[in-house]
């Protein structure tokens, strides 16, 4: 099997379509040839829709499998997430870092294509080389992309539009709960990227995270699913690095470092009135973090998962 | 591949017979032509002949996987269950709902031949209809089904005798101990559907059970794979209902709710003189029930695990 | 799908190297003709390579999946591993009992191929019957075989040097880490033979066991991959034996029975002068183990988790 994220992501979202009933999706073709997989908006969805959204939002390049956690005790439904490509899975494919804001269509794309468009500086900090001649962007949207948005990643991903395969789940449903657990790795990742750590020295990521009961909007959901992360994720990160170097940065990793920490996220956005410029970058992270340099074989570890704000957010 | 409960079941079992000799279970055809697989009376069987089992029950639209639990700080081998088709895949199909009590042969019959043979009033309240030219059949038995039964499965599911599968697993063996405990998420469907709750409105489960020992015999498994459930299940529903009709049904959800909860349910059964139906109800459900509105994402919460009832069930 | 352990492994074996490029891995022919995959030496590895590294060294009959743990309450990235043929699985196959010490090359080598070579006595208390025209041997080493190595491992299995597989990987490396600790059930299966019980009457065995973190050095991974088994190990087999006799030994089953067990095992090492064989063999073993009677369906319990010795460990 070949590395390239996109061509990996195309034979799993061909394997999605296939079971479209099973998943409770739908598969369309959009005019021009866009296949638009609807995870979750028009369709009910689900936790093995999410699972697979996941796993196709990191290029094929990690595993999320369903798992129970205990938090203090308590038992949550979780997911566990495995890659030995922390910086390719998670920051060139997986991490919703492209803004797609056109023809009055707005949506945070994630997904291999990004790889392929390089639209955002990220990619300086990354050794990626993707070519691939299929192309797939995951969009967390409630909103059907409108075929000249398609056309317009097609042609940024350099694709014909019959060879893009668009996936949409909104925020407030199964799937994309599911999805944005599953970015619990990439948190830790792009965290590591706000403290200027050269993620290509990732070596190797493991991490959990509870699953966040379905919100009744897609604003709601975004304060919950970002709970998951903040205050119910915990990672391990075996990583290429000396410990002075790790020691100086563990204590910023989780989220505990961030002065927006304590309340549930829904507050902060609030409180931030709503402007998620205006909310400390710093935030975005699991709530435990702990990282192994494979140099010296020595562990560092801060943060700690916080159920009692879990349990505030997820009860609604 | 198509939502037909019977044919990815035919599926999975075929898979199964292929590895009879690795999953150390039975394959065998009966005058007749009906494929029986044992998968723990005659042969030894085993955990993962168990998991499989369970994901033929629910019709292949769920998926059972094996995980440690922790339960009051004590491990346990368990298994996870996630459905996105909870109604079809638990009720419709896993719920031992069939008594085939016929030629002196006694059997409970789940599995998705009973959505063909549709012979319990429980269907009425289920949107299934399944349509098949072949059919699988789970009985909870260490008795081989004579062919006079086998035949007259088949004619009540409406395919030839040859494209009938029985599986068969007896409760005091490994095999049977997974299915019964992969049934957490169907006993908590189960229970809504006692309470008259309209289960086609249960959108996703995730549930989470002990592995009950092997007992020595089937009565005394009986207690145990029970006590796996009522005193270590824990389940989570996402479901389309509103605050108030969820928040006045979930206290009844949990084992907890039953006049005969406390007591490991083989000393249950005895009080009863074995009379199953002198037995309340209310008991058959899983410890710990959550149950989220997709309608306001509130969530509502009942019941607890009881590890120390399901370590003196455990221990024998 | 046949029982040839050997048949098995050599598939996994293949899939393994198809994918050598997402799971870091480097495959080669040696000259002679046998393949050797590298899943850590001259390459990185990873989780997923020590995943089926693992699952290879079993003969493909178990499972070894990621889990997360919880010690103490504390969050450790797994595994489980899960097996329905544990004689086999484990000690006909996964257990490092073939020592290579020849042309000044020296490793400990595991995996299927040892049951066709049958240099240990061990092999005098197992059923073993193994016939295969392909080979697989799995050797936990930071040096590549030299050719003369190979083709003295291909005459020994009876097979030509082309029909030989081997996997390598060292200690101190991700793939080394998760191969060590799937061999969670192998040590309680080993040390059940130690104490002369026989092995053949283990029906089947379910584990978990942390992952070690890599260490910098071989020697230092030695000491980390044995605590975790030694005290983050948890077992349970089902046992087709009389309670009186599992009563009998169930105390010397894990770790704690061991007059060296209490410090990290790096420093019994240290303080055994670097001899393995002045180490007590009764401490290889893992922390916690339960065993069940099929005969009478009492469980048996010994031992415990020691997250602190595990955490001054790790934590390095």
């Amino acid at each position: 099997m070949t590395l390239s994220l996109n061509q990996r992501a195309r034979e799993l979202a061909d394997r999605l379509a296939d079971e479209s009933d099973a998943l409770r999706i739908a598969v369309r073709t959009l005019p021009g040839g866009t296949r638009l997989v609807d995870c979750g908006s028009a369709v009910p969805g689900g936790l093995e829709a999410g699972r697979r959204f996941a796993e196709i939002t990191m290029g094929g390049l990690g595993s999320v499998t369903f798992a129970p956690l205990v938090l203090d005790g308590r038992w949550l439904p979780g997911l566990t997430v495995v890659t030995d490509h922390p910086a390719l899975a998670c920051l060139a494919s997986q991490y919703a870092g492209w803004q797609i804001d056109r023809d009055g269509y707005f949506a945070m794309a994630s997904g291999p294509a990004r790889a392929l468009i390089r639209a955002e500086e990220l990619f300086d900090d990354l050794d990626v080389d993707e070519r691939a001649s299929t192309a797939v962007l995951c969009l967390e949207t409630r909103d059907e992309p409108p075929p000249e948005v398609a056309a317009h990643v097609a042609e940024r991903a350099g694709v014909a539009p019959a060879d893009l395969t668009l996936l949409a789940a909104p925020t407030a449903s199964l799937a994309g709960g599911v999805q944005v657990a599953a970015r619990i790795v990439e948190t830790a990742l792009h965290k590591l990227h706000e403290v200027e750590f050269d993620v290509r020295r990732v070596v190797s990521g493991f991490g959990t995270c509870p699953l966040p009961p379905v919100a009744r909007t897609d604003p709601e959901a975004i304060g919950r699913t970002n709970d998951a992360v903040l205050y119910g994720g915990q990672v391990e990160l075996t990583v290429d690095a000396p410990d002075d170097e790790l020691e100086s940065i563990v204590d910023r990793l989780p989220s505990s470092a961030s002065r927006d920490y304590g309340e549930p996220f829904g507050k902060v956005l609030e409180r931030a009135g709503w402007d998620f410029y205006a909310i400390d970058p710093m935030l975005f992270s699991p709530a435990e973090v702990r990282v192994v340099s494979v140099e010296t074989g020595r562990s560092f570890h801060a943060g700690a998962v916080e159920p009692d704000v879990l349990e505030r957010s997820f009860r609604g």
